[in-house]
């Protein structure tokens, strides 16, 4: 790139713009963007006795709340490389994180503690212990370079070995750019953030408030109530969520309507069914839905409420600085409606995961997802390609069988996966959990089923489970699933 | 910078995002970017037959209406660099211009036949005669190099031969960026153009427009009534202006209001007086008085019209992605009100001149104003260093004289310039256009200005002028009254 990769040091430009405008709602107090950077500025102060330079890599181990807040944004203002952890991890999986990103320092909520157990001791601060340091003096750094990477974050994997995904400010940059120029930007915006900061849904709101100076209504917990009180109060105009927290918010809603100034629902984090989406339209709930991962520093793809009903099942169209393909083994671009692996190109996407070759410049993005797009380019995201069963030769995709099953009113949950055959190499099977006091015997499903669905894609197994296996992030396992 | 330097072409993506929205009105007629674009294509299918590849230099010289909007995207789509020549420039200055840029092509509105008889005839083409060419197949570009050069605008150079400012994709994107940080963006903005399209400040709506996916509201001519209609009937919510558009604006407004949607004037081109900016305010219009130059792509400073009385007279705050320092010679930064020359840093900053050497990457871009910062960082322009009077070790800003005078009710356009001399080096000397049948006595105006200013400020001599010297983009030639 020809011209500037230096950019003015966020917050400090931030403040400089608009110091008395609210930047952080959290527990009923309001910080303004003035009175956040002391706060940063001093936690800086004493994070850098520890020997935080530019580039030191600091893990970082909290919950939502200003604390967790207010640290993340004093290691950017060192020029700290920031590992997030996630806090539903176990001490095994945490300690392979820090040691895959060879991390210098990690600082833990208490909360945590018995989790930190394995951690390096002379490496490991709790807050409470970084609260008590003596205050040094030091200089935020001056400048951001958009091309350093400011944050990782493990992919939580539910195959293989978590990957750390190393994001830099121009991931960042321009996933809050793309974000603004898809839903607008005012001066009445305020992100209510229920969603973890040390997820990419969390982080990039901080961001997003750093660089449209608008305020963050954080959450510790998710509490339905509470954020349906900010949405219909006219205090948030945005939050973002996931399908499980949307169905939340709408059961609690009740006959209520959000302020007119609520404009955006933006619902990651996989599909969700139809008939919470009709109850939405019903509610005038402007939801957005929106498709995208922690590789892409958020969202990517995202469907306008206005076609919400139109384009039902769809994530939408690619954001203004993304391209987007559907294409077979990396070469042939699919024909409208013809399934392929989705492939992106954009600058918020990450430059490599970490201790592995960075992706070559103006590559494509390989996602692992399989969609389509219709004829007016609208993407629908149709599965995983890890997930895709291959059974005599018939390509098979788990979601459309879960989908079909799901409609069976005593079906609560159920996950499709191939088991291996000697006959058919992969045969389709599934994992039932049922509603309470609802168990309905395995023929009267495959007879449901066979009304909808071909014979070769017909489950050729049942199987009960009180709950299914989901990693710490909310993820279906899959994997474990999987009979071999 | 790693990562994409690579965008999908700004029409073809802002066709999918949306293709039914208003994209242009102009004349009663309204075009959807759909429609615009199907215009655009079938425009330079025609170009086409005229040799036009990726990079080819066209010249345009046109007026704002729908034919010259369509040429322009249209040379756009074909990767052509765009020469934007200015109407009102005489014979002589525009074929200087095209030699200069080594124009291979040079397309003219009829309208300016008698402009065009010292062009090379085989490479000249009226719009008309483009529309007789029969159409050629042809692929329009798939995507926009960020760092590829799309625009060259002469700067209209008060002094000294005009110089060729190289506007890149990414100057064009990253300006669209930052004014929508700073103005906001939404679903209901349209732009008023009634600011000519060769001149940056009508080409950045343009762009702003692909990129938004924004109406623009094309005006041929500024007739104060009919912009009032579309601002008080709230179709516009934004327009540009400078100083006079803003004056006739307010003129014939009388006592009506603007449009509750109607969000923002922004106002650049140089500084406005006070009580104009204080009628604004009385009549609640948004004034957002802005600073930039055809070098940074559009606006880079805007000051915010909820502090506009408050700090009346300044410009406002750098954007962004714009960092600003005052300087002395290229070294020192300036304390508070401390008047030094202004620089910038920013991405929308031009790569650099024609037939010269590229600025370096991450380097300061001297403007050549003077200006300070208060204590709060808003700026205020001061004066252009080469209008400087130094005279006898002292700094005379030829403004402050200017202002002084202005108040003089008598006075109605007044330049001040210094003039060689012996003793002093310089001396400053006054350029009067008095208000009609109000001429006054020189004494006179002497004392009204010795109560207000130091003596080695008062001008030494005064001169009265019918006008005042002008160029053809209404910038007031000062060198043409500096008598060596």
């Amino acid at each position: 790139m020809k011209g500037e990769t230096m950019m003015e040091n966020w917050l400090t430009k931030r403040v400089l713009l608009s110091p008395h405008k609210p930047a952080l709602v959290f527990d009923n107090k309001t910080l303004t963007f003035g009175e956040l950077q002391k706060d940063v500025l001093q936690t800086a102060a004493k994070l850098k006795t520890l020997g935080i330079e530019e580039m030191t890599k600091v893990a970082i181990l909290g919950k939502n709340n200003a604390t967790f807040y207010v640290l993340i944004l004093a290691l950017q203002q060192l020029g700290a490389t920031i590992i997030f952890l996630n806090n539903r991890l176990t001490t095994r999986e945490l300690s392979y994180q820090i040691e895959d990103a060879k991390c210098q320092l990690i600082l833990y909520d208490s909360t945590y503690s018995a989790k930190t157990k394995d951690f390096p001791k002379e490496q490991t601060y709790s807050f409470g212990q970084i609260e008590t340091l003596t205050p040094m003096d030091f200089q935020p750094v001056l400048t951001f370079d958009l091309n350093q990477v400011t944050t990782i974050m493990y992919t939580s994997g539910t195959t293989g070995r978590p990957k750390g995904v190393q994001q830099t400010f121009n991931n960042h940059w321009w996933s809050a750019v793309g974000s603004a120029l898809n839903l607008g930007l005012s001066d009445k915006d305020s992100w209510l953030c229920a969603v973890p900061l040390f997820h990419i849904s969390g982080f990039s709101i901080m961001m997003r408030s750093l660089i449209y100076g608008m305020p963050v209504y954080l959450m510790e917990h998710f509490e339905a109530p509470t954020i349906n009180h900010y949405l219909k109060n006219g205090e948030c105009t945005i939050i973002s969520v996931v399908s499980v927290m949307l169905k939340r918010l709408v059961a609690d809603l009740e006959e209520a309507h959000y302020h007119p100034d609520f404009r955006c629902m933006l619902l990651g984090g996989g599909p969700i069914d139809p008939q919470t989406l009709e109850t939405c339209v019903k509610k005038e709930i402007p939801v957005i839905q929106s498709y995208g991962m922690t590789e892409t520093a958020s969202q990517v793809v995202a469907l306008n409420s206005q076609v919400a009903t139109a384009k039902i099942g769809s994530s939408g169209l690619p954001l203004f600085p993304v391209e987007l393909k559907i294409s077979k083994e990396g070469a042939e671009i699919c024909a409208p409606y013809e399934k392929g692996e989705i492939y992106l190109k954009a600058p918020n996407i990450t430059i490599g995961y970490l201790n592995q070759p960075e992706f070559p410049l103006d590559s494509w993005f390989k996602t692992g997802d399989i969609g389509y797009l219709d004829d007016e380019g609208y993407l629908f995201v149709v599965d995983r390609l890890k997930d895709l069963i291959i059974s005599g030769g018939e390509n098979i995709y788990p979601s459309e069988i879960e989908h079909c099953l799901l409609e069976h009113p005593a079906i609560k949950e159920v996950v499709v996966v191939g088991e291996e055959d000697q006959i058919w190499d992969q045969i389709p099977v599934a994992y039932l959990v049922f509603e309470k006091d609802q168990l309905v015997d395995f023929t009267k499903i495959q007879e449901f089923c066979q009304e909808k669905l071909a014979s070769y894609k017909l489950p050729k197994k049942y199987y009960e489970l009180s709950e299914l296996p989901r990693n710490a992030a909310g993820k279906i396992m899959r994997h474990q699933l999987i009979k071999k």
